[in-house]
């Protein structure tokens, strides 16, 4: 096995023969962790006060890392088993979403160096956080809770659009009811919004909230039934999660019975 | 067939043969969200500042939208397969919660622009969006969800009751516990039933909270309970879908070993 | 059938022999409701100012049909068709937890009339609400509920030991990071654990929180680890009750099975 | 039977023959949890003023136990009838994760009479409690709650992973939309994320919201995948038991039918 085709089988979760990631890949999941990691410590002042030069030398080492990471994904493709050709391949992975996002974040991690104004676009480092789904390819679990979900998505929109009618509706009767006392509270119904989200998801920051008896009883009735918007979906993804395990376990039956007789 | 059967097939979510809704009822159910939108930004200064005279214009369109759609039906009705006359068909729908529902919204759009000082009644363009359940009729998953809770409405009722009576405890003991001490927000038991909600509902404003040791305690234990309160219905709605789902399957299964002896 | 045994079936729900409650049990039912709301509307000065006697006056006709109810109860009892004396009924019935509520619900109604001082006792009048309690009995929806949350209770106790060790943990974590702080808020532990209540019930009014870093840290796993307090509970009672509704539906299929053979 | 072999049988859960816990333990874990309580008191200067000497005896007093305790639990090792020799046992039972919680707790409890300045080590007490899940080692329900959370371990940890992405690319968001409009609360990542996860447990304390219309509208993103966040990993939970207590169910079944035929 020569070197281009160990490679492919190290940075390609789906060409890797044995069960879990590669020791290549692994070590990528490490440095994107550590990578984001130092990208959140990078921004609080108190942490970087007078260690400006370290940061910025891991960002560099970093850059390099992900900047080889992707070149090798390009020339080990060669190696790829696909029938088109290895021009086709690459180009193929230059415009899937794992490739785009790999590009944008390399750019992101050099630019800074070169026009230090847009050290904003550091922030898309975090996108790279993202190249960690790539894991879920080889997680069995992270498929059957896609699946779960996927099977009950007419149940989750039924329950997201009665959600989304209570909000308009809830926030429509606190904006009439209270618009006039709290007007930069309840003035508008996109106003009003954002205290209708903050009550149904039972955060209650405590920014915005009624004040006269009537806006309260609504508020009452807002949060009881906000209740149900957390109580439904959690009702079908079990009912969901439960589905999946039985028809893995009867299918698991019927391939013994199969054995068996 | 003429063109009064076609618009009535294509009225009538049940008279459509084929699957999901038909091309003009989603072109309907687009433009009910757009002026739900509409109607919302609307009330936002910020946003329309400059702008009054788009939305008027905007509004207008869809008050003549809506008009036509309900002219549209009761025409249609003509070529309805139901056995009674014309003229009652159209009376029943007239009489309807959809045909109430549509004419309201109708009045509501094109009232404001004769008498500006009902433009609260602008609002009641959002009872509209219920028209949006109507989708319901033709969606299984909607029905299943509706099914489901039907199914449990006895615990839930149940459930509901022990929550009534724990928020008619809880909030008269903050009221014999702090009334005195915070007489504007525990100084009678309704207004400590604003606090019961907001805590048994887990949001917690902040606005009103017991300072007291006694105070503390017994908040303390409503809120533990608080957590039954939303732990108790999410378990039997899904134990409802887990169940909902089970015996489709076994319906599916009973039939499919019909089919197979 | 005499006026006694009338009474009887009338007023024991488990002598009613038909479906639901029994029409004076219903009209009881709707005046404990009526009387407690009336309870709660009372202490609101905003409501009751300037019509105090009317609201004398419904408490007394309460304070009246309770003490005929206990009465009637009382001489009904003549009628029971259980073994011992009509007398061991009666005691019985007035040690019962139903029969001394009665008791003290009806002193309760009369003594403000005599000393006006001792209104506070009127609040004992919520106690009453408990006897809504006794549509339990009948309901075959509060006794699967009471079964269900009964066959998990192990389960459900060792979710609340971990509550309570992570309660406390968390409340010395924070008392030992921010107690000199905020001396008033973290200052002992049982300060403190009135932040930990209200934190891991997601309730979060924003009367206490951590100000340090170290203490937000703590505070976010305590947060995280609140979420699993609720998840738990939440996932055993629908085990529960998914496996409550099985059970049924088997041993429906077995009786049908045993009609059909 | 020798004391030794009683203290051993009455100490050690495992050797217990009998249902339940042993009188001895039934004793010490009373007293655990009354030392707990009055460490708990104890930190609260209001309850504790001028009745400090009545608490360090109690403390002389529960040390004074515990170390008993911990004397007599080497002492019966000498009954055990593992292989190993009797040096072997006691020196494992020290070793051990409880044996090295007791020494602690005896230090910590004896030590501050001696230097009084180290009381802040008075709290490690409270580490005591662990010892409480002793108790899981007889009970099947621990046990069952924790062999359901271990079967789904991977989807937990996917759920997980899902949340911390959510937490880290809200928190940029927001740091990114308002971290120059309140630099105190959003001015770097990692304060933005003592928000996020705030507002994604749902407590909300209000102490940080956003409060542009861009940073409301992420926040309310975000708040709604937070409901996400709970729904998960509870629904996840919910099938586990279920999906275990019908494994158990079946195994009952089948043994039931092997007596049958």
């Amino acid at each position: 096995m020569d070197t281009r085709t160990w490679l492919y089988r190290q940075l390609d979760p789906e060409a890797w023969q044995q069960a879990g990631l590669s020791p290549i890949n692994r070590l990528l999941v490490a440095m994107i962790i550590i990578a984001t990691l130092l990208a959140i410590i990078e921004t609080e002042p108190l942490l970087t006060r007078g260690r400006d030069h370290w940061f910025t030398l891991a960002q560099l080492l970093f850059g390099c890392v992900f900047l080889a990471e992707y070149l090798g994904r390009l020339w080990s493709l060669g190696a790829a088993p696909a029938p088109p050709t290895v021009a086709a391949q690459r180009w193929r992975f230059v415009r899937s979403a794992g490739g785009v996002i790999d590009l944008i974040v390399i750019i992101a991690t050099f630019l800074p160096f070169i026009a230090p104004n847009v050290a904003a676009f550091r922030l898309l480092r975090l996108v790279r956080i993202v190249g960690l789904a790539r894991l879920g390819r080889l997680s069995l679990a992270m498929r059957s809770v896609g699946e779960a979900i996927h099977s009950r998505r007419y149940e989750l929109a039924v329950t997201a659009g009665l959600a989304a009618m209570l909000l308009v509706l809830g926030a429509s009767a606190l904006y009439w009811l209270e618009g006039h006392l709290q007007p930069d509270k309840f003035g508008s119904i996109p106003r009003a919004l954002w205290w209708a989200v903050i009550t149904m998801t039972t955060i209650g920051y405590g920014d915005v909230y009624p004040i006269t008896a009537a806006g309260r009883l609504v508020a009452s009735m807002v949060a009881i039934c906000g209740i149900g918007l957390i109580a439904m979906p959690t009702g079908i993804l079990a009912a969901a999660f439960s589905d999946a395990m039985q028809r893995n376990r009867e299918r698991l039956e019927v391939s013994a019975d199969g054995e068996g007789s």
